[in-house]
């Protein structure tokens, strides 16, 4: 087979392991634990639809594909829980090394645009990955919402500290952060999640 | 809150359920069994990597967002087996309804977009199409393979089916389909897939 085309196919298969990679949040309603492809998977579709309501234009099919490839360092560097201080500090140099290594087995211009387009969501500079980030950020509090803020309750995590992280969704979005907003309100309110 | 914005939302939750779609292929090297949106997820990936090799030209985000809606009525219709003759007789009657139900949560101009998409990726004649359904056929493919053809044996399915089904990877992909034959050659020869 061609060298480049077997590349390809070899990076396709590996990457079917970010299935088995477990984030924190639940599916929808009462749901087990999602993964990380499914939730690559949600945020790309989101990307299409709620792409009318980023700041500033963003290109629909660049932000699709930053969404669906943004957690693929995971299959190596694991998941780190959004509200995890320890992991948070490890989790750059864990997360480099998995970027060298994965993408490194796709053909050299394919590892170069996917590299490139990973350090560009990491860096939060640019429009597309600003609202990406808007993404990576609305979905899973989609799904929490759902489940009342079971997530939260699981680790203890106050309002304070969910602000200071989905804060940032209004740099990608303001409409998506409005919404936001709405949710973490709503779940004080209901008890379902302490202000500090 | 915005009804446009809503609707928007409230569709992005509730095809949260997609996750929950088994499909009869399981995860490389004897994982548990692959649901749609992990599926979904990984065609679209493929689709960025291995467009270059379809037949024609084709549009990369379109056949992305393809991949990525392409089995979103299943949350409904559920997952037909690709060699389930009875399922199959039904399957075209119970994703129409589906469709009609799950894309009209969406705003009238996104209905109608993922609308038309699909029934593109359905009618199997545009070159998008054509590599989209190649990818369908090939990534579960790749997974069955590393598991020694442990789907295929656990329904009895013969390489005569298999190729009635993977014959038309190369409707859009000539390159993809020679991958294939070559996977199915093997699993022939290897004892794991009878030719008849």
């Amino acid at each position: 087979m061609d060298e480049r085309l077997k590349k390809q196919l070899d990076f396709s298969l590996y990457i079917d392991k970010e299935k088995t990679i477990l984030r924190q949040t639940h599916l929808s309603f009462g749901g087990r634990r999602e993964n990380d492809a499914e939730h690559a998977w949600h945020m790309a579709i989101m990307a299409y639809l709620l792409a009318e309501h980023a700041n500033e234009p963003v290109d629909v099919a660049r932000v699709m594909l930053m969404c669906l490839i943004h957690d693929i360092v995971e299959i190596e560097a694991g998941d780190t829980y959004a509200y995890d201080e320890e992991g948070l500090a490890t989790q750059k140099k864990r997360e480099d090394a998995a970027r060298e290594h994965i993408f490194g087995m796709l053909p050299e211009d394919q590892k170069e645009a996917l590299t490139a387009l990973f350090d560009e969501f990491e860096a939060y500079e640019s429009a597309d990955s600003k609202f990406a980030h808007s993404l990576d950020n609305l979905q899973p509090l989609l799904l929490n919402n759902s489940n009342e803020g079971g997530d939260w309750k699981a680790h203890g995590v106050t309002a304070k500290q969910v602000y200071g992280r989905q804060r940032k969704t209004q740099l990608g979005s303001a409409a998506l952060f409005e919404v936001t907003d709405r949710i973490i309100k709503d779940q004080i309110r209901k008890g379902n999640l302490p202000e500090e």
